[in-house]
């Protein structure tokens, strides 16, 4: 499905707000995320993701295609609950993926307003927060709607790159893989 | 891990034979395979095989890599159990791969001198049995050990051919995908 979505830094004090506005605690989740890189095509340059998630539920398989448009980070968006990444991991390498980056971050997610906000302490990055529209639907309503709670939240700019883009602006992101192609 | 088996054609009264010589019925399984290919290497030509299996337990990927050997046809095989197969075809189109070819078929398993017999009923194959070891081990004795069973069983010609050749072999197979190299 689409994933409708956007993305801002989360000044002190976010938390808070969150819960003062009605929004409603859901869960906290650590994440150790596993990025792969195609020998391909440049997933960089395509603007495509493929993740192995680790988190207290289990693991899932993650792909998530180019961004739809300016302003949001929404992107086709396919997940896949697997029994053990680790495996997983294995048969991405056979298939000629390369593991490209890790990231850990701890997630607090709350629901609000028809949609799911996650409060994210990403490790080397500091604290977002994403805005995702939940259920389908129309896709430019769903739109108008992260982007206004985004506004209600007193949030400032939206980030369009991903954490994975994030980390490699700070050095600490992916390798290269180019130097690798087949 | 490194799956070592043997696969032969059935004759009639196999069940009943298996039986006679003290093989424990485990389980029935009706399987359907979808087969995937490389737009990058040719999985018929480098022997690797890409595989979602739909059966009554749930879904699974496979990976299995190039035959280690003349007699038997052992490999590397790993497996991830998967909550959604349609979603994981829908990722693996999307990373590039080709669906190929489909394969049903009615699965017999038992178990017999610590060896899993798989008694086959393949749609427009006909019938065979493979003979799997169980467990982890040296693998030289394990490929004695399935070459015995395979003996004792009465069974001829070992056949190295995964049924999706022997489908590509009647013409029922999988498409090409070589004029749609990137």
């Amino acid at each position: 499905m689409i994933e409708v979505e956007v993305k801002a830094r989360a000044p002190e004090g976010i938390a808070e707000k969150i819960l003062s506005l009605g929004g409603e605690l859901k869960a906290v989740e650590n994440h150790h995320d596993l990025y792969f890189n195609s020998r391909v095509r440049d997933f960089r340059e395509s603007d495509e993701a493929l993740r192995i998630r680790i988190k207290e539920g289990g693991a899932r398989l993650t792909y998530k295609g180019p961004k739809l448009d300016a302003l949001t980070k929404s992107r086709l968006e396919l997940t896949v609950k697997i029994d053990d990444a680790r495996q997983m991991e294995e048969v991405l390498i056979n298939l000629g993926f390369v593991p490209s980056a890790e990231l850990r971050k701890r997630r607090t997610k709350y629901s609000y307003q028809g949609t799911t906000l996650a409060l994210d302490e990403v490790e080397g990055l500091g604290s977002f927060v994403e805005v995702e529209a939940e259920g389908a639907g129309d896709i430019d309503l769903q739109r108008q709607k992260v982007l206004l709670v985004l506004k209600q939240l007193g949030l400032g700019q939206s980030i369009r790159s991903s954490y994975l883009e994030l980390l490699e602006e700070k050095g600490l992101g992916s390798k290269a893989v180019k130097g690798e192609q087949i």
